[in-house]
């Protein structure tokens, strides 16, 4: 694909136009000049033979990204969200039992799709946030019970905790190995290392819009063939029809091969630009990719000594920090909508807290994609020096307000 | 929204790259360059205040496209398929009788969607391909069987057949006015007449990629006040996540006074582009929009008159003809897949036949958006072109072939 740069770029406008703000949020992410070239192509038919191969080639690479050979690869308009319906829709019955793994806000969401196709959902807590399920806690909850599937997030956005999904798969394939594995692995494919067939993963599910770097629209999952079975063998029909595999998966085997079918018009532009955006992040092979996520970690770790050093100390625990998010409490006195407001008036944007309780006590700072691969843009340094000034004044008007 | 001219358009490059083939097929259609440039502005946050302004707008200008000054849109990341769902999640109760009038592919698809949600679908089937449901026939089906809803397929996408919406509409209000009006919309907002509020449509449902003329990827939805109490009134719990309204009804009703809402990351890029979309259908008012569908009109009917000249006759009876697409009958002695072919060659994509026994008898031409706003382009001239000569070519071809 091109990669010329001819399209219009509010962010580097200097003719008084307001600026695009740099976004440093868990996604969207800043897209590349190729990716947005791409996306802006005019549409072409979504049954041609080129747009075939455009398709083939992001399913294709869809699989390499989390570390799949033969995995069934899905892409689906729609957002991140979807990925859960299409395994509810798919792969639960009514009655089912379901473990669901719950590091923040995205494990609720989950559990409240999957009842509403009918599972009988038992959840298992972090004791508190910013903490991990420990594996010991996972063991007891497994012993005898049996479950269908098993949910686990891999790093949930609201808290910037990433599970250890190689040390979970392989306890449940010890101890349950019937209980298919369910990644959620929305904000951490393309900055955290996935490795789907070597771990036993039954399902990864993300989105176009976060470490993969192309706008947001488009539900992608990757499933085992195990799973495939699971769903292909079901007693009662698919819940629903736009999640449906029995619908896509016809369709997406027979784009594997380049091959037009319809069901549903597929939003080629999108296609397009995920397309170009997973040739990018797969154009190093497996070492490039390695590379990538090695980077992801720096940047984190950049990023966080710096808030520590401001007094913000991850929510996350050790051993359990996001490599393509960090999230933070504010500093005493301070407030999340404070900072966010500050930093915007700088050119960056941030996220607020997203857990009920402590919402405005925490803020979220996403550092994936463009902005940390490509080291030419300096957003790692324009964000880290944001921060300590936003920080350093806010705190300075405090401290000259209590004192007058 | 900027209108520069700035991206890349691969349809006029000169420069030896493949060239890009003019869409005349029922979407997704040829996209303006403002509408491009729209869609490749870089993403910015879902949740700001700067999105939430252009989603309000997006919100308020689906609204008036279908005739309606209160009704509820919805704006979700999607296909066209995906407001199939929302009616089958929100207000189908499993059991519940529904009506659904056939004029070919995509009545079977919606009856299959809502089979799914546990709906008792009776069907009633026009009397042969092309053709209408008799409104004789709508009354005896009605007669006594208070169904929930019924729906309607504006304008069948496979067969080009329009239906008489407001003759429709005003015979069920007389004869089972408590059942829900569903109109899928999809290959008909922008380019025929809707007037939802004035004829007493509950349920208006289309997609970006026709007659709206932005790229694929938004299911677009909007419900009378009437439809969302039937949702809110429902005994049982809505059926699946991603297309719930009690998901996104409060997400869009936030988004309305533009207040910004999570439920799912909208896709922004899509949203830029659809709000420029409908800002230019909207920007000469009510009256524009006329002038609009009427221009739609004309030029299928020349269309229409050219292929008459060449012997393909419309599949949709007479009265029953779509402003936005054109399904003819081939030529005796050819077949779809050749004028496709050749047709393909000289730069111009028309579609082939959907109708599972007649595939390869019938080709489908869209002619919507700019393709027909925009006589500057000279579209239409370079359709009817094409399709004469390609005619001509294969049947001189096929000429002497028999005398050799």
């Amino acid at each position: 694909m091109s990669s010329t740069r001819t399209h219009q770029r509010p962010s580097r406008s200097k003719d008084g136009q307001p600026g695009h703000k740099l976004l440093a949020i868990p996604g969207p992410v800043e897209v590349s000049d190729n990716v947005l070239t791409a996306l802006a192509r005019p549409p072409i038919s979504h049954v041609s033979p080129e747009f075939a191969g455009i398709f083939q080639q992001a399913l294709l690479l869809s699989r390499k990204v989390v570390g799949s050979q033969y995995g069934q690869p899905f892409i689906v308009a729609g957002s991140g969200t979807l990925g859960w319906d299409q395994v509810g829709a798919n792969l639960v019955e009514r009655g089912d039992k379901v473990l669901v793994l719950n590091t923040g806000y995205f494990g609720d969401g989950f559990k409240d799709c999957l009842l509403s196709y009918g599972a009988q959902v038992t959840t298992l807590k972090a004791p508190a946030p910013g903490e991990t399920v420990p594996l010991s806690s996972i063991e007891s909850a497994l012993a005898g019970q049996n479950y269908k599937l098993i949910t686990i997030t891999h790093v949930d956005t609201s808290t910037g905790v990433l599970s250890d999904i190689r040390s979970i798969a392989e306890l449940i394939k010890k101890v349950s190995p019937s209980t298919l594995i369910v990644l959620d692995a929305v904000c951490s494919v393309g900055c955290e290392e996935i490795k789907m067939d070597i771990w036993g993963l039954d399902i990864v599910l993300t989105a176009s819009q976060k470490a993969i770097g192309a706008p947001p629209g488009l539900s992608i999952l990757v499933a085992s063939q195990r799973a495939v079975k699971t769903y292909s063998t079901r007693k009662t029909p698919v819940q629903g029809y736009y999640a449906s595999w029995k619908k896509w998966l016809p369709i997406m085997e027979s784009y594997l091969v380049a091959k037009p079918a319809y069901f549903g018009t597929q939003p080629v532009n999108l296609v397009y630009a995920l397309t170009e955006a997973l040739s990018d992040l797969m154009k190093g092979g497996e070492e490039g990719l390695a590379a990538r996520i090695e980077a992801h970690k720096k940047a984190a770790g950049r990023l966080r000594a710096v808030a520590a050093q401001l007094g913000m100390k991850s929510l996350a625990v050790k051993g359990a920090e996001a490599a393509g998010l960090s999230a933070v409490w504010v500093p005493e006195g301070l407030t999340a909508a404070e900072i966010l407001q500050r930093a915007g008036a700088k050119g960056i944007v941030f996220a607020g807290g997203l857990l009920a309780n402590v919402k405005d006590r925490y803020i979220r700072i996403g550092h994936m994609g463009i902005s940390v691969t490509d080291g030419g843009r300096g957003d790692i340094e324009r964000i880290s020096e944001v921060l300590r000034t936003a920080i350093g004044e806010l705190l300075k008007e405090k401290q000259s307000e209590t004192t007058t």
